[in-house]
């Protein structure tokens, strides 16, 4: 029997990040690809305490829930975000989702008709490039440096193109894992209101920031309500596997995703919710993430110790306040997706850079997670994929030679 | 600020059964109207030991999981499927969902263009209808009676209008309650074979069966792997909050729809997988769903007892073999809709069958759910609503009279 696809998955395609995590869970690698928080740092003992407490609630915690998500941990959620990044909304302006993907998905289904326009940074979130294309939308990116977005091409594109929406991860983004400063942020927003133009601010990786005192402001928080969707996930912060995520704004839009969201799954798991909600009352979720970032930031330092020992034309980098990843340029000559199997004979892993671009792919690229390695797995990797790197130098000399 | 929504959110209405509900969440109502399981049913320390069976594994359960699913919980329904429904299939054939209901939204998103047609039954399942008019499909209904479509009309629909699927409900269907014939599941899978046209059986209550020597056959178990798609759930065997469902069928179409929900939500909830999976392994859920059988069963003579009491002209419905619902027609001059206040004002509710159908709704039509009340609370509930169908004819009486 032949099968008739629906148009808009032509635009489907499985992840690379996906495809190249596959290969690497074969065998015994060193992955620096992936996007994972450590699992030996889970709060397991308190998670396994805050099922239990669900379960004392007795047998009705179990029924079918409200779609919006369970009403307790919105109202803790609207609680925290004012307290910890000043956005103040109430519970009825908070969707629960199935980690913030299902937002950003629920989001692009009620906004984007075939052929609207979305801005977007470039590099950026590859999955949700994704979703935007399932919707059938064109995506442009703005040219950005490592502050942000640029002020005059994005209003050059907003008069341009009068997009939908525009989509950033402002604090440490996933790929490039820097931090757009205030000033762009404002600017952002400024912008947005004068051309009508919602934002939607998406920040797992917010709350793995290295220097407490350092603070970045979401853009939801200088907006009055109107203009910025925010999402957010428990995934980095608690356990992933409870595939909890929400996304505040202004209610209209959130009452509609909530109306998508009913049709695309009636609610999220209402267990892990519930779960969440005590976690959130009687354990230190502040505390846990202190122990997160000095972690964390432990491990950022033993990769940057490594990658300050190579001394290669064309290198460049940022280095991570927060967040997941370093972001690495290479010598324009060097094809990253090409130098991949190198790097894998050897044992380690990383990201090619290319499919994280929405137009003009740098393919001297690569991204670097180092959050999911202890620091000796880090620094043997290291320093294999550093031999890989100057041996990958080596060869273009010659051929330079050659030429 | 004005938001721009997509086309597809004018087809969005929130669920007329979802807003009765809430109105009838407030005070002390005994309920008919939902399509719920009886809390006090529920296995809760069954589901508490499978949590902590899961916990026993260490922190690396709560990783990321696969967009799949929990592989051993796709082996172990593969397995269940095969021995109870007949329906032979490997692990890899099936996509763990949110619910069932997130493998109706997934299927449709993967077969949808705007325009398309979709055959349903006549009422059919509100919020499958909600999910194809959210993808701009235009559903169809084919003609049916107690035993299913109607061969003469299906084939008739499905020459004239190409449709790209068929949806249906064959076993204990909501809002009907019916079962369809053996005889009109073949000729609907010759049908579309001939025609080249995919059908979505959605198979929630098939568990639920009164007697079990009469069992059912799914027409997914009467095809060669190639044209049906199966879904079911453990929301009305287990627990709803888990939100566990699955679809199986055509690789290549199982495969597309994993695709577009690593873009709707990466995976849903591994945790509650990992728990399930414990609970098939661990739990004698047959003894479990034996229990549930015969006290539902119990609750629908008891049901059924009230409504024999009815003796009024135009009184119809089919007593159930299984599942959760009786659906009844009054006489064509009753709207049930109108009449609902005077039956929550009598302190019991029900839920009004006209936006269960596709075309040419019944406004005489109503549904009835016996699963969620204890036998006393039907017997009371029951000869509360007598009463105000009783007064509903003898004003229609009046009525006439003036005429």
């Amino acid at each position: 029997m032949k099968y008739a696809f629906a148009q808009r998955t032509r635009n489907f395609e499985s992840s690379a990040v996906r495809d190249i995590l596959k290969v690497i869970s074969q065998g015994n690698i060193i992955s620096f690809a992936g996007g994972l928080p450590d699992d030996d740092l889970f709060p397991l003992a308190a998670v396994e305490e805050a099922y239990k407490r669900v379960f004392e609630g007795g047998k009705h915690t179990m029924q079918y829930g409200l779609t919006e998500g369970f009403t307790p941990l919105r109202e803790a959620i609207a609680d925290r975000m004012a307290v910890r990044k000043q956005i103040r909304m109430d519970a009825q302006n908070i969707l629960l989702t199935t980690g913030s993907q299902q937002a950003i998905d629920l989001f692009a289904r009620v906004m984007l008709n075939p052929g609207d326009i979305v801005l977007t940074e470039n590099p950026t979130y590859l999955a949700a490039l994704q979703v935007f294309q399932s919707y059938e939308a064109k995506v442009v990116a703005v040219d950005s440096d490592a502050s942000g977005m640029l002020p005059e091409d994005l209003e050059e594109k907003m008069k341009t193109y009068a997009p939908k929406f525009v989509y950033v991860v402002p604090t440490f983004s996933n790929p490039r894992g820097n931090v757009w400063s205030l000033e762009r942020r404002e600017h952002l927003l400024r912008l947005a209101k004068k051309y009508n133009v919602i934002i939607f601010e998406d920040d797992p990786y917010g709350e793995i920031l290295f220097d407490e005192a350092s603070g970045y402001t979401p853009i939801a928080a200088l907006d009055n309500g109107e203009t910025v969707l925010y999402t957010s996930t428990f995934s980095k912060t608690v356990v992933p596997a409870l595939r909890t995520g929400w996304v505040m704004g202004p209610y209209q839009i959130i009452r509609m995703m909530a109306q998508a969201k009913q049709a695309a799954d009636l609610h999220s798991s209402s267990i892990d919710q519930q779960a969440l909600y005590c976690l959130l009352r009687d354990f230190d979720l502040d505390a846990h993430i202190a122990g997160l970032r000095s972690v964390y930031k432990e491990r950022m330092h033993v990769m940057l110790g490594q990658l300050q020992r190579l001394n290669l034309p064309g290198l460049s980098y940022v280095i991570p306040q927060g967040g997941m990843f370093f972001w690495l340029e290479l010598h324009e000559s060097i094809n990253t997706k090409d130098l991949l199997p190198k790097a894998i004979e050897k044992g380690v892993a990383y990201v090619p850079g290319a499919p994280f671009y929405v137009s003009n792919p740098k393919h001297n690229t690569f991204r670097l997670n180092y959050t999911h390695s202890v620091p000796e797995k880090i620094e043997y990797g290291m320093s294999q994929l550093v031999s890989v790197l100057e041996e990958a130098y080596t060869t273009i000399s010659i051929d330079k030679a050659m030429v």
